[in-house]
């Protein structure tokens, strides 16, 4: 199968930060073979063929940190106080969940999430069998973990079902699944069932994806239980041995910072989640500048409430700027970069995807630029960073796969999933 | 001419926050006669009839602080420090500016504006007459302000344009042209040329649009030279004794928050622009507190980079409980009503627009609720203010006018507005 994508502007996101204009883009099955000028276009033979007239293609949107069951909840539980948005709302409600609840809020979270341009996703949950069976359907690149809560002495079976989840699913559907293990937090797991997580998932040779100081009252508490920060707590228990992913990193110090630099953990910058709970603001610019690939997310949609990763990078560019007093903080290529490159860097698939380069997967979404708030486009970065609506985004291709092309899902039945995911949410809220 | 809009969901923001489920709206040439259930729908004679089904109708939004005209600097001059952004970028583009420019630049600004759901504006430029002209395409609500810049001796002539254009202008256009007066800034204006300003707007009872408090320089600036903040200069002055939009106030204290409250003067926030431009985060949930009328705008596009007013809602409301530390600050109400009833009130226009209720001005904007990212509406007032984009604005009213339906603009032909516009500002910012 050969795709040709015709005159079409292109963002590379490369370590070049290469843009063409008005160019080409040849995809064989699932690898990128051409970027730029062809001079006898017409002899291309191509399988399909692409329009690309006023439109932008850029490397897919990396979501780094999301729960997609959340979805369910979305709007459900807003304007309120951490621990009783937990306690009252959250919990109670997960508690009800059944394992069919996931599959329909996972497609309903992948379907947001391909309308706004996102490829790939790092999620962390329960029931993780059933997001598996979405992407069976929707065709997306996830990396799965299942969300390990100590919550007595049984829990180890959570553990033993992240282990099922890595042997049974690990690079599964033409590699485009990676299973990670997903100890919650150093405030919902001790040290000792930490080290059993730890030991588990070295066996395995599979990373980790982690909750790591989103709240002061966590670092505090960190502190009083062991002396220590939560980054150092698990600097010292050597779960970053393994390759981390660290959703949040809100309140950090230097010496945080140092540590994350030192072991090559990988900070996941959730704005919109972390202002909406009033959690604050992360020092990404002061991790950028040290050299730390930050990557982005959305958090779950229960407390952004969107899984849209064009309104994060505007948020996460310009709030930096004013909780800096630098307008030159976090710039507009720089957030990019953190969807994109660094998200694959922080999934540990960068040779993979990340940016539009020859010989990688061809991961690849297409804007439609014909927009009066995209008019005129003075610098192509700032354009997609400050003024691009998720919305803009037109076609889906994610391992040469059209997911969605001039905004129409072509693997995923949306008006069944949108029906559904009501459904069980309001069942699931009011009725159960 | 009587419109009907049937089977909708209706948030009227009016002061008991009602909302209608599956319902209607009449509208008898610019005014809304009936708003809830209708026993008899099918006897209802409508001239024309508005399916609202999956839909949900809101009052227009209204953003209380741009300036249109420099949407031709979009993407421009960004991640830069605020004077070199003005001295080396905007201030030598604005000097080539020609009428015809502002022209144009009005009609793109007002498409994106109309296609994002916003309504009615207040803007602050030159070429003010060209503002007029392209409303009377457009067909929008506005407030309209000659920004006025004391540079030398022959400044004067400035407030005269401003006077000219009240008198040739306010209340033209079916009443929806407003005519204020806009003194740029306390920094830009000596006092002595303030009092001119109020002296020529209190002969014509008109209303005031200034920029107050934007960056703590300015602040610095104004206890060098006066010995006082912003705020107290233009309440010493008698500034406040006209009705007063005062764009920011971002760098406020209590005792100026006292002043603000004493005389009814209505700050706005604009919170993209503060944070692009790192000038920092307005205590917007303590002056709402104090009750005080704080509206929303989206400043100009220069320094956002968007007129979209839901991405102010969503920013406005979110940043906030970070900077406060506290979840429940600025509520998804709140930003709604900054965004809609208090933007009337700002413009001293809340008895026409504002809310949707039975005798007002028909001023209506439309979503499209049929979106996996408005899946499940559990709240709808945190469904607008966190979930919905501007791109999920689907038909606008203004005094009952449609000016945009199924995303098709009636009034504006976007084709060429978006070339002229692109035009126009590859040659101002390139060739001039």
């Amino acid at each position: 199968m050969r795709i040709l994508i015709k005159n079409v502007d292109i963002v590379t996101m490369n370590e070049q930060n290469g843009f063409y204009e008005n160019s080409n883009i040849v995809i064989e099955d699932n690898i990128i073979t051409h970027i730029g000028n062809i001079e006898e276009i017409d002899k291309i033979k191509a399988d399909y063929i692409i329009e690309g007239t006023n439109k932008l293609a850029m490397p897919g949107l990396i979501n780094c940190h999301t729960h997609l069951g959340m979805s369910l909840f979305r709007n459900y539980a807003d304007d309120m106080v951490l621990s009783e948005w937990l306690t009252k709302k959250i919990w109670p409600a997960e508690a009800k969940l059944i394992s069919e609840d996931i599959y329909w809020a996972s497609l309903l979270s992948m379907s947001e999430m391909i309308a706004s341009g996102t490829t790939s996703f790092c999620d962390m949950y329960f029931f993780m069998d059933q997001v598996v069976k979405a992407l069976e359907v929707s065709n997306m690149r996830a990396s799965l973990a299942r969300g390990i809560v100590e919550e007595d002495i049984n829990s180890k079976y959570k553990i033993e079902e992240n282990e099922k989840l890595f042997k049974d699913y690990d690079n599964a559907l033409n590699g485009k699944i990676k299973i990670m293990f997903g100890p919650h937090a150093p405030y919902t797991c001790s040290p000792e069932f930490l080290l059993e997580i730890i030991d588990s998932a070295s066996k395995l040779n599979a990373s980790l994806h982690i909750h790591l100081s989103e709240t002061k009252e966590e670092v505090e508490e960190s502190y009083r239980k062991y002396n220590k920060s939560p980054i150092k707590h698990m600097y010292d228990l050597g779960l970053f041995e393994l390759h981390t992913v660290a959703a949040h990193c809100v309140h950090i110090d230097d010496e945080d910072i140092k540590l994350i630099k030192e072991k090559n953990v990988y900070p996941i910058n959730n704005p919109s989640s972390n202002f909406k709970l009033a959690s604050g603001f992360s020092p990404v610019n002061k991790m950028l500048k040290e050299g730390i690939k930050v990557a982005l997310g959305t958090d779950g949609a229960a407390s952004n409430n969107n899984l849209n990763m064009l309104k994060e990078i505007s948020m996460a560019s310009l709030v930096n700027k004013a909780v800096d007093n630098d307008p030159m903080s976090v710039t507009a290529l720089e957030t990019l970069k953190m969807a994109t490159l660094n998200g694959a860097y922080a999934l540990g698939i960068e040779k993979e995807i990340g940016s539009l380069e020859v010989g990688k997967k061809a991961d690849i979404i297409i804007l439609d630029m014909d927009k009066p708030h995209l008019c005129p486009r003075n610098n192509i970065f700032s354009t997609l960073a400050y003024s691009a609506y998720g919305s803009d985004v037109d076609t889906v291709i994610v391992d040469g796969n059209i997911l969605m092309e001039k905004k129409e899902f072509k693997t995923i039945d949306i008006e069944k999933v949108k029906y559904m995911a009501n459904e069980i949410s309001i069942d699931l809220l009011n009725n159960r």
